[in-house]
């Protein structure tokens, strides 16, 4: 039977990754449609906002990968049935998107090399690193994940996101922050994610 | 009785904004508490993040305002309890938070006055126009709103943001878009928000 969700994105982890990790904790199956660099411009005037990730179902088309994840969430039993406590899920994984916006992605914008290079050093020594000792904060009150004080689908963004964080920091950035390595320890082993670790087609981050 | 919610920003729209419309249009008492730009710094340290907006309630301190507004866009039933449907809100939502944060933010943080004018010119004849473009076709196929074909916390969070948008353009920057337009008049024309606008502390944006 042709799966009831179709995922196109590119061939690498990324902003997609997340999404992949919650179709494979909730047992939901989908397409892993990855589409090349040279597929990328025929495909870009066809999507709703010429951007990538974006999901199909039932004929319809959504983007935004946070979106998208904060839907599988609830599908996949990963966010609560109480909107405060949705809140404080979704407060958390903002705060990663633009911690992760701040910090990676205005410098891989960024076509100067001169101030490519400033950036960089500012997001390794300032941006990250006060995000980090905030979040790792965050951990250690709720009993070891970001939010609720139990697994949700904020830590399942996070993790997802952590391949990108060593990327660009050239090496482990979680190594000051035992409650943080340890909840990507943590997420990393659940059985389903630890399969697909094993099985996905590789890539950096 | 002291409200229930105490919603902290600076004197002015912004990112507080849509916040304000929900309480006002979900008719909820909050406290607006407005702090001037010298008192910040001795609070910044204080918030969970560095940032404001936050809202207290109950005791508790969460952030990021399209977190917020989601929170309250159910309990002012501008949301869906079709999880796909609230996918399509979050969707659009997401989507005009990267258009701001792509055409306006990166050039309010911009330093040097050259680059900061070459962008500028960038976000308002290529990311701006590009964008509403597309959200002109999806308010016309969605009966004059930006999902579910009925009035969302979407129309809110955006029109909440349209003079933002008109003021980094120094003029009306809608003129070429009638739907949006059109969408911008009518939520203006909410009791609620209608009365809100005449009341509140004024400024540009």
């Amino acid at each position: 039977m042709t799966p009831a969700y179709k995922l196109t994105y590119f061939d690498r982890q990324g902003a997609a990754e997340c999404i992949r990790f919650l179709f494979k904790y909730g047992g939901i199956d989908f397409e892993d449609i990855r589409i090349t660099k040279e597929e990328w411009p025929a495909l870009k005037h066809k999507t709703p906002f010429g951007h990538l990730p974006f999901l199909e179902h039932k004929g319809k088309i959504v983007t935004e990968s946070v979106s998208i994840c904060r839907y599988l969430g609830k599908i996949a039993n990963l966010a609560s049935n109480d909107d405060w406590e949705n809140l404080e899920i979704d407060s958390i994984v903002d705060t990663i998107y633009d911690m992760r916006y701040q910090s990676i992605k205005v410098v891989r914008m960024e076509q100067d090399a001169s101030r490519k290079k400033t950036m960089k050093e500012k997001s390794l020594n300032e941006i990250i690193p006060n995000y980090f000792t905030r979040l790792e904060a965050v951990v250690e009150k709720n009993n070891g994940y970001l939010a609720l004080g139990r697994l949700t689908w904020a830590d399942l963004y996070f993790v997802s996101m952590c391949p990108g964080f060593d990327y660009f920091a050239g090496g482990d950035v979680f190594e000051k922050y035992p409650n943080l390595k340890a909840l990507r320890t943590k997420v990393e082993a659940l059985s389903a994610i630890k399969e697909w670790i094993r099985v996905r087609p590789q890539s950096e981050y």
